[in-house]
């Protein structure tokens, strides 16, 4: 890998970012926090510590701008967004996309905003 | 682009993940918020507004685990990583990398915990 803070020597393989956004509870889009997002992150953390997975990292982040779709996630550099709602989807994101290098279809975000 | 949500369908043309995490005031990594990430990050997020850049996302985010280089960031899905200690560092990674597509060198961080 290249040496200059370039993608070829990102510090991760996988960087993950789950939204803990939370928002007022009579928002119309709903938010991430409530629809479980921050116990999913806290989930998909300790999971992949348990694995062992090397070059990946779970982050929280801030309003993702997918409310109505959450909870959501990304994954960087692949740039692959989900909606992961139960901890056998979490489950699966992590043994599937991050341990194999299968991103997993069935929990993809597609265009809905763009 | 594709239609997949994949990195070719992405929602954002550049997303930018800021740590804005807290430790406590005695720990020995120091941390992004104890050195400005937050207002920093604020500061980065009413700049790209006022500019008008379509298809950028300055998020905030937990700990990014640089915490002795911060305040950090990074840039997806190039995966360029940063130190941005001053508003005029922040104004140049607007302006050269998401707005002009040139990355700043001088701001970049290397492979130090690699």
């Amino acid at each position: 890998m290249a040496d200059d803070g370039s993608a070829e020597s990102g510090y991760f393989r996988h960087h993950v970012f789950c939204c803990v956004n939370e928002r007022s509870e009579g928002n119309s889009r709903g938010c991430c926090k409530r629809k479980g997002g921050e116990d999913l992150r806290n989930y998909m953390k300790s999971q992949a510590k348990r694995m062992g997975l090397a070059g990946v990292r779970i982050n929280s982040a801030g309003c993702l701008d997918r409310c109505e779709l959450g909870p959501t996630l990304v994954v960087y550099p692949e740039g692959i967004w989900y909606r992961a709602e139960t901890t056998a989807d979490v489950d699966e994101i992590l043994t599937a996309h991050l341990r194999d290098g299968k991103p997993v279809e069935r929990l993809m975000l597609g265009k809905e905003k763009q």
